[in-house]
Parts: structure tokens; sequence; C-alpha cells
């Protein structure tokens, strides 16, 4: 039996602004990232996203990105190692904190924007923020780009690890994503997008953007909530799963 | 026997801006409260204050204050009940996993500034801090102005208080403090100051501005590392207690 | 012949956040408020703010606020005068220096939100406020809310001032707005609402909260682009003034 | 007759955190970069620092930086020409602003930490800053490191550039500043450094650190004022120049 988990980012507003859905993408998802406060977020709007989250019964995992809320994290940002970790540390304990205090525990971590794709690529970087991890709880499941450098030293570091892949975009050869520059970079089939993905829960393949196949592990799939059309692509896809009888469950049943 | 705390603000340094003798002031006290990246610190300050502390055998608690770094925590800010619940929740679950990750545990907050100023006076705000607080660890004890609002918050939750004077400063006969504005309102004379809060500790007993003597609970005294003369003053203050036959004890050991 | 301004809020997006529909108010209206990066705005966000500002033929002002981001500079801050004063310098400095690079002038300044409120009723504060707007431009219009402090410090210092009205509003027998927790505050009916606004600016009066009449000036009526109701009741105020003779100008035309 | 600046980094303090000794190196400089409230620096502080510069009788540079105040500007941020664009006229014009209400006008614009090093080595990102110097006063001098970027592209727009060196760094064939984290990157020898400084006023010239010599414009000497050791040696400074004929001049006797 095929298994596989469904996450999204909620708890993206800040103060007057808003971002997101996260009414409406809870029900469709097994496992939310929640924004920590530095990219974006702040403590009512994680207090309320907790509570969504809680009466949906889906897990919670921290977002933890870089204090450039100007850039809603996506710049990258040149840290040092002992600073991604303290930074690192800072949200997952913050966010954690307020699970408790909702009787919630974090399943799961999952850098975000410039430091997701930075830690991809980078050992000592992915090392320091698994380091926050797992001086928090040992038990917290590290989710990074399938194949990266995070998966290796959350792996190194006897931490679970979970490999996260993209129905929307395409591959090369060494496993890492197509340069959104590039053409070719999104795949704008959405039946194209869903039949990668199933084949790469299935199969563990993907077709590269050079048309070679490549090994890829798929432990969760990222998906959108921002837009109707988003939406109504993660009902398809959880209707395509449904029938090739792949289950969405939470991290914690998958990596475990 | 005569036991009292000794706590005073650490970690209040931000990125390359310093504040503080951290190092100074933490053989001579037994509870430092340690900013929480609000209104001061931020997660590489509060590590190594965290590492400071633990190395030094002392208590930690958390020091939340208003989102107000350009005036450090120092200036009202109308908050609501529910956005002080949400902050404190948020600063004290930061810095709680911190500490845990550092096989620590928060001892006590004591909210900063005008935080503690306004808390102090406004029960409701009391309440919304100190249910943040019982939500996180019930067994945290919550520090406050001695007789104010925010004590009798705690008790009312069913929280452990523990109430802070003030040697240096004067007292009005409702027990809170003189505006620091109004003539008189900071006790210059050291000897005076210590004599005052020795008296407090002994007699439970201080006199007011107005010449009249009423009882207060001194569990805490703040003192101060910011120059060379606090730090003499609080030697000072030491040598004095310990003539006198009082113990300098962290909180935990006095409120339980 | 009757004139008046429409002034409305723009430019309050901030990075990746979008607050706000400011293509679709800025036909609507003689004057624009532009945030200025501290309660909302950046400076890629002003940068388009001026230009379709610029482009629709309209009047700017800078429209400064508390630096609380997370607040929405909604929420009162008990800034020192010397703050208020240097923190509005910087704010339409920034603004007006980026309006000079577009080849626009400041027309007016109009604090936002608790900073508006808060020097509605305090003279301090508002010559603190004026006196900074004079030191960057003696030919600036100070816009503030009709028969308030900040009116009176304007005219003290030698300012033109522009009196603000809402139309949405009840008014007190002293001319301040009717809180927005009491009953009857907000004015329901929009044709009520219309009505009484195109008294304020043919009778220069209006009826109080209490039944009572009132002298008010009205040279400019703040309206709101947020929503597609919003925008219609905006039309709707159009047509009525068109239909009593009433020309809506920029404030430069009628504070002069 | 050989004339040189001395610039300096002023009003970096924030709130309540100060850095610096504005008042001890003022008297020894004949421009000051003033920050501009991203990476250091708030309205305040820039009314300080502005009030004691007009006092000195020096000139005023505007010294913008990245958004970033927990890393105190000097960590790399990835942002788009657009980006840096309006984030230097945002900057400028507030200091600019304020230095107008103080009836002193900006001598020179030089780029803080990251986006300083950034802009010295990318052709497009200097372009930005310098298209936003030029819409907001082409008569302002763009100041950046010696045979670099910037200097191009000021030249390139029609600016005056200003070409900056530092006594105590080595320099690569290229005219790059050698990597801090190189051996020999650092010239400890005081002596050492400010022959080499002379040798680049008077000569023109300077030995890299691979013993060739090359070419360098020297328009301003970059010192510091933290610190009594860094303070003696600015005297140091000024009194070999003045000993070697050199007189020190502001920018705008020199670049124009």
């Amino acid at each position: 039996m095929y298994k596989v988990d469904l996450n999204s980012d909620l708890g993206e507003s800040f103060g007057r602004y808003t971002i997101g859905n996260d009414d409406k993408i809870i029900p469709l998802i097994s496992s939310a990232n929640i924004a920590c406060g530095f990219h974006a977020s702040d403590p009512v709007v994680m207090t309320t996203a907790i509570e969504q989250t809680k009466e949906a019964g889906i897990q919670i995992g921290a977002h933890p990105g870089f204090p450039d809320l100007m850039g809603f994290g996506r710049r990258n940002l040149a840290v040092s190692p002992a600073e991604a970790k303290a930074y690192t540390l800072y949200q997952i304990s913050a966010l954690g904190g307020m699970c408790k205090a909702h009787n919630m525990r974090l399943q799961h971590v999952k850098p975000h924007g410039a430091l997701y794709n930075m830690a991809a690529k980078d050992y000592e970087l992915s090392k320091a923020i698994c380091e926050a991890i797992k001086s928090y709880d040992p038990e917290i499941i590290v989710m990074g780009l399938s194949g990266s450098e995070i998966i290796r030293a959350a792996k190194d570091l006897g931490l679970k690890a979970a490999s996260e892949v993209f129905a929307d975009r395409a591959y090369e050869e060494d496993g890492t994503l197509v340069n959104r520059r590039k053409e070719g970079a999104v795949i704008k089939d959405e039946n194209e997008a869903i039949a990668r993905v199933i084949r790469m829960i299935k199969e563990q393949k993907v077709t590269t953007i050079t048309g070679k196949d490549i090994s890829i592990q798929a432990d969760s799939v990222c998906v959108h909530g921002d837009g109707e059309k988003a939406l109504l692509f993660v009902e398809k896809i959880r209707k395509a799963m449904a029938e090739e009888g792949i289950t969405i469950s939470p991290l914690k049943d998958i990596c475990n």
C-alpha cells in the first residue's frame, strides 16, 4: 500500500496583513508548516493557525525562515551556521511551546524559502539546522528537498528525514529543482504534474528536464492554498491519489 | 532564617549592539531574567546568555516585552489582552525551548519595562500574561511588582507568585512605585537603600514617600549590572545581607 | 461654489503582503496619503504608489505612523514629543525624496492611525509633528481631525491646515469622533452619511450624537478603497457631490 | 598640493543601543557617513548625528544598507536591482530630508557593509544604487571602493565618484581587497599602513599582497572611531599627512 503526506505552508499572515486561505487548505492536507514570526506570521496568527490545525486533526510542523519579513524569507541571506542554528532553535521553540500550550506537539520542521533552498545545497548549513532540531526534540522529523544535503545531514545526526517532492516542478539530473528562471522549470499541464507525482510515489522515479529517469524518494508533496485554482488542483491530486490507491497520511505514519 | 532572591536583566544585547555586563553580574545574582527577542536580544545573544547562566549555576527566567526594539520595550503600547497573551506565550516558548535544548528549565517569568508597569496596574492584562504562562508550564513562578495586580492575577490562576522590590525606589502609600518624574522617586543614598531593602525582607515593611509604614512582601530584589557603580552596589547589598543573616537563594527555594 | 478634497490611504502593502485596491480608489480621489514604511509600506511599494498617483494626476501626502508594523500603527504608543518629531521628519523625508525623484512634491501630511488619534487630543504631540513638517517644507499642508489639537498646532506654527471629516462617523458635542465602542459611533445608513457630509461642506454644521448642531470645517473627506462596497460608496459620494454642485479638488486648491 | 578626504561611519546607534564614539571621531574627519535606519540608526540617532556633524562643520553623506538590523547590514542579501534602487532612494531621502531640515545637504552616498562589498563586484547592483542617487540629486558624490564596479557605474551615469581606500587592508592584483579570512588581509603594522596610504595619495600606487605595484585612486580614506586605539591611529594618520603636505579636505573639494 502506498502512502504519502500532503503538506502546505500556513499561518503566513502578519498583523493586519493576510496571506493564504488557511481554512480552505487545511481540510485537504495531512501536515501543516506554520511560519514562526521571522519571515512571516506573528504570535496571534500562530495561535489561530494552531487552533485551526488542531481542530482539523492534522499534524503541525515548524516553518522557520530568515529574519526578512520584507522579503518574505525568499532572499538568500549569508548567515553563519551558528546564526542558522540559533534562528532555527528560537523559531521551533516558539512554535513548539505554543503547540504545547494547546496540547499539540511538533511533528516536523521544514525550513522556508531561501533557507530551504540554501540548506538543500549546503551541508554545513543543513547540519546547523538539524543540530537545532535535535537539541529541541530528537523525535521531530526533518522535511527537506528529496535527495538534498539536508536529508543527508538529518540522517547523519540520527534524525528522521522526510523527502519532499514538487508536482509542478521540473528536476535536474542531480535531483535538484530546475531554476525557475529556466525554460520548462514549471510543469504547467496539471495532468502531467499529477502523473509525475504519482510515479514518484509508486515507482520512486521521475523524468528529468533532460529526459533521463532518476530515482526520487517522495514522502511528502508540497501543495498550495493561495487562490481558487491552487485549491482545485489539490482536490484533483487527492482524487487521483485515491484512484491510484495512495493513502494520504501524516509524516509520522510514513517516516518512522 | 531569611531568604531572598537577587534578580537582574540579562541577554539584552542585539546583533552587533551590546548592553550590560552579563559576565560580571551573573556571579552576584541568583536569578537571571533573559530578554526574548521582542524589546531586546536575538537568538544568538539568548544562546550565550543561557550558556553563561547555566555554567554559573543560577536560575533562568523569561523577560518578555513589547515588540518595540526601537524603544527597548519601555514605552506603553496599547495591546489587547489577546495580543499580550500571544506575545507572552511566544516569547517564553522561544526562551523555554532554547533552555530545554541546554537541559535547563524556566524558573520564572518577569514581564519587562512598560509591560511590567502596565501589568502592575491592569488586572486584565496581568491575567492574559498569567494565562500564557500557565498554558506553557503551570510550575513557572510569575515575578512582578510586590502588591500589584499581576501578583493578584497569578494567585487567582493558581500560579506561584514572586513579589519583587526595588532597593533604590520610593513607594507610594498604595504600594506602587513613585513615578520617576516626581522629586524623591529614587533613593540616592546607598546605605539608606540597603537599609530599606533589609527592612522589607526582615520586617516586611517599608516607609512610603509620605512617611507612613506599609506592608510589603520581598521575595526578590532587582539589581543592575550596567556600569562599575551598579556592580559595586550589588556587592554592597550582598555583604549587608550576609551580615544580616539573609541568604541569597533562587526563587524556586522561596516561592514553593 | 463649494469645493472639497477626497483623500484615501494608499501604499499600505508590505513585501509580499497586499492591502487595499490602490488602482481602483485612485481614480475616485483627489489626494492620496501614502504610508512611509513604519506602520505599513516599504520602499518598493512606495515607488509603485508614487508612480500610480503621478500617472493619475492626483496629489500625494505623507502618512507617517508609529513604528509598529505588527499593529499596523493602530495601537497607542507612548512616544516622547522628540521621538514623534524625529519619526515624522524621517518618514516625510523618505517619501518626499522619493516624490522628488519622480518630479512630484508632497502636498500634505496626515498622521496615521493611533498617531492621528493621539495628536488630535494632545497639543504637545501635535506641535512636535508640525515642527517636523515645517522644518522639512513650510508649504506642506497639515491634515488632521477637524477642530482638533493638530489643526490648532499647525495654525500656531504658521502652517496651512486641512480639516478632515468622516462621512460615516458620529460626532460628540466637542467635535471629537464618538468612540467606536459606543453605540451609534458609525453611521450605517449610506444616504444619511452622504447627507451629513454634504451638510458639513455646505453649511459647516453637523448634528452630534446628542442631537445638537455644532460647527465643523470640512476641507477633506476620508474615503476607503478596501472592498467592493467601499468603492461603490465613494462613487455614490462623488455622484451626490456633483448633484449638489460640490467640486472635488485637491487640498492645495482649498487650503491656500 | 595633495588633498584627501577622511571619512568615518557615524550615527550607528539604535534606540537604547550605542555603537561608536561619534563625538570623538567627528573632530578628526572631513566627511561623515550617517546610517539611515535600515542596518543601523533610528530617526532620533540620525537627528543627533546631523546636529553634531553640522556643528563641527564637516560634510554629511548617507550610508544606506540592507534591511538587516540583526546582522548590522554585514550579511549578503540577494536583493533585486529594483529593490536595491528603492531601498537606496528611501534611505538617502530620509537622511537627505532630515539634513534639509537642518539646512545641510548630502555631499555623498557610501553604501554600507555587504551592500558596499556586493556593489563593488556587481555592475547591475551598482547601477541600481547610482540611479537612485541620480534621481534624488545628481550633484551627490558616489563613494565606493577604488577601482570597483560602483565607480564605473557612477561615471557611466554621469555622477561624480569618490574612490575610497583602506589604510589597513591588503589589496589583490585586480584592486579588490584581500578577503579578511586570508592570511595577510589586514596590515597590522600602523607605520606600514600609514606609509601605504600616503603612497596611494601621492603616487597613486599600492603594493599588492603578491608584491606587485598597481595603480590606485585615493580620494578618501576610511577611518574608525570605535575604541581608544582606533582614535589614536586616526590622529597618527592626520599627523603623518600634515608632515607629508597632504591636506585633509571634504570630498566636495576633491571630486569636482
